[in-house]
């Protein structure tokens, strides 16, 4: 009986740690698997033989991890290079050293073509008895042939709560005023779309629409002729015709030369307010913690990741099973349902799926009823979190045990 | 039978709805006033006669108004001057004219100000027959007397919660990095000090502490060297000794003269880059959110702004009741317990109570064990909150209805 390698890398999101307590899980119920180790800090930690073993966590431990935000083993930059041949020659060692027949890798778009060029690798080189399957998760939802991402539901959820609290809060005051949400997205606008889930967006700025300076401030002077406010969602990914982030643009010939400091919120900040657009601007800029407050988790997300994790198990226990990543699929059902699917790690390696042209509304007025059906579903429900001491539960990462 | 009005002042809270759910109920328990006046947008609507009738709000409505962050009531930056005669004698005609007895005012330090300002005006002037009583909230929790101030509770809960998740997010990778996480108390450094509640603060910096900028970049950099991370939290409100926001004192140059753009988050970033004491800093200011994020709302806060608000309409039954603000004592007692006092106003009115020093660790370590049993207690227990679709059932604001 040989053991499985469950890693994780990339962005962390509230759910990525659910997909391991799945795999965990499967092969407590179906123990197929002698040892199930966990490796820390993905490929790079892998590559120094960084594993713990996770096969008899308790239902408790399960259930903690579930709830805990941020990758609990780890997670790295570090990316797989076909031409260092030296690094696979190497990995393959420790797994046959480690008698470790399955890896699991959860990751985006990175990871799956780490999944992708491993498959490769042993095929190309005769090596039988090894198989790579990746399970996807990014808050940024931008993975292709999967409905959608884990992790985005809840990252979702935390943004759309977030804009209808800070709607409410900016709408307190009588006084003539702006606010402004930045979320993350470099290249797909799937988390700012989300905001709208909440119905209070009036401009919503994506990266796939060309950032036209004019017409994006005759929104917002419409808006605040007619309402005295404008409430602005903005995606860091946010660009102008030749490609510059709106962020980097704003910030050139501050003296600074920091283009991070300010990001796209503060640089639209600059623009309304320069303009005369508005008198009184407010950022909010919601940085890490869209991608971790997991007090906000989507019961559908955190039940999705969970049981991909099983399903990436269950799968694997056909030695034809690799190079493949478990994705979802919507169902064409009246109620949402998903059926977990596998999919060629090829396809999704390095591409980007973006907020559909036909889901946006023109000038930068939202995204439309379809858009919102597709994005309401990942964020219903939520979880019975465990408190302790008025603080939520959660696993101490395994790198600090 | 005279009637009641009750209007909400200063910035919003998470749970400052409650307490005006809490006089609309204590009401209908003991329907001492007619009707219960919602006041919109505190002084500044009353003067221009915007009422609400609350008298007959529903068992669900009176649920979600609890859960519903920010004024539902709106609220006013307009401070009721002294020296105002025609404000003053504005608003007594208004109270004359609606037959209202009772006004409640929840706010801060100028709310309870305007509470003694216009019970002392009538009291000066022989008008008998009104009564002012003032409901304290707010996130700061800066006002003496009271123990703490309803609204607190639940920011603490969210700072606390957010530090642990980010804790854990900027732990996953193996690099050398430094988290900076940015806290609202422009005087009071209480909202930076609960997220020490997470146990995973490394350097605090408070506005009681005087900044010093070689003593804080010494313990960032033994931080790193110890640990390859630090975590940061700086409140808005930290200066250095000549009194200046380090916020605006390293944005001083950079061509933009807007301090606002970099707070003190950002500021503290610059620093740690520029002295090379950390090679990444990432920050996160939690800005709006910290005050409005009521998803994470704290099941003791929310109760105690109700019953507050309870105890407030109760003791207004005696007509000498004016003057006085609702506050929280708590008792000496193993398990925490509050009662509610009465204090009047004036002793409250332009007063700011600080973290004291002896709860503040030396070198930016945080605070003490008895800090700790302060905050503890006021974060404890979730409420369960209602969803629809997804996300939380929040009241329109009344002013939008």
């Amino acid at each position: 009986m040989g053991n499985c390698l469950v890693a994780q890398s990339g962005g962390p999101t509230s759910v990525i740690n659910a997909t391991v307590a799945g795999v965990v899980k499967a092969n407590q119920l179906n123990p197929i698997y002698e040892t199930v180790y966990g490796g820390l800090h993905g490929i790079e930690g892998i590559l120094q033989e960084r594993f713990v073993d996770l096969t008899n966590m308790t239902e408790e431990e399960n259930r903690i991890l579930r709830q805990t935000p941020s990758s609990a083993l780890g997670s790295c930059r570090y990316k797989l290079k076909r031409d260092n041949i030296a690094d696979f020659e190497k990995l393959f060692e420790i797994l046959k050293k480690y008698n470790i027949t399955t890896m699991f890798y959860t990751g985006g778009n990175d990871s799956m073509d780490t999944v992708l060029a491993l498959s490769e690798y042993a095929e190309k080189h005769g090596i039988t008895g090894h198989q790579f399957v990746g399970c996807p998760k990014t808050v940024d939802n931008d993975l292709v042939v999967t409905d959608h991402c884990p992790g985005y539901g809840s990252a979702a959820k935390f943004i759309a709560n977030t804009t209808l609290q800070t709607w409410l809060d900016v709408n307190v005051y009588t006084r003539e005023e702006v606010f402004v949400l930045e979320t993350m997205g470099r290249d797909a606008g799937w988390l700012a779309a989300s905001a709208c889930l909440s119905g209070k967006v009036d401009v919503l700025v994506l990266p796939e629409v060309v950032f036209d300076k004019e017409l994006f401030l005759e929104q917002v002077r419409k808006c605040v002729a007619e309402k005295n406010k404008c409430y602005v969602v903005v995606s860091e990914g946010a660009r102008f015709a030749d490609g510059t982030y709106i962020a980097a643009a704003e910030s050139k010939g501050d003296g600074f030369g920091h283009a991070v400091l300010g990001g796209a919120g503060h640089a639209v900040k600059e623009m309304i307010l320069s303009s005369g657009a508005a008198k009184r601007v407010k950022v909010q800029d919601l940085s890490t913690a869209q991608r971790c407050h997991a007090t906000d988790q989507s019961l559908t997300d955190v039940e999705e990741s969970f049981r991909l994790g099983m399903s990436a198990h269950m799968r694997s226990q056909d030695p034809t099973f690799t190079g493949m990543m478990v994705g979802l699929k919507r169902l064409d059902t009246p109620k949402y349902e998903v059926e977990f699917v596998a999919v060629p790690a090829g396809e999704v390696a390095n591409n980007v799926k973006n907020v559909p042209a036909e889901w946006i509304l023109p000038n930068y007025a939202g995204v439309t009823q379809e858009a919102l059906d597709y994005m309401r579903p990942l964020v219903e429900g939520q979880p019975v979190i465990e408190y302790e001491n008025g603080l939520p539960k959660y696993t101490t990462p395994f790198q600090y045990r």
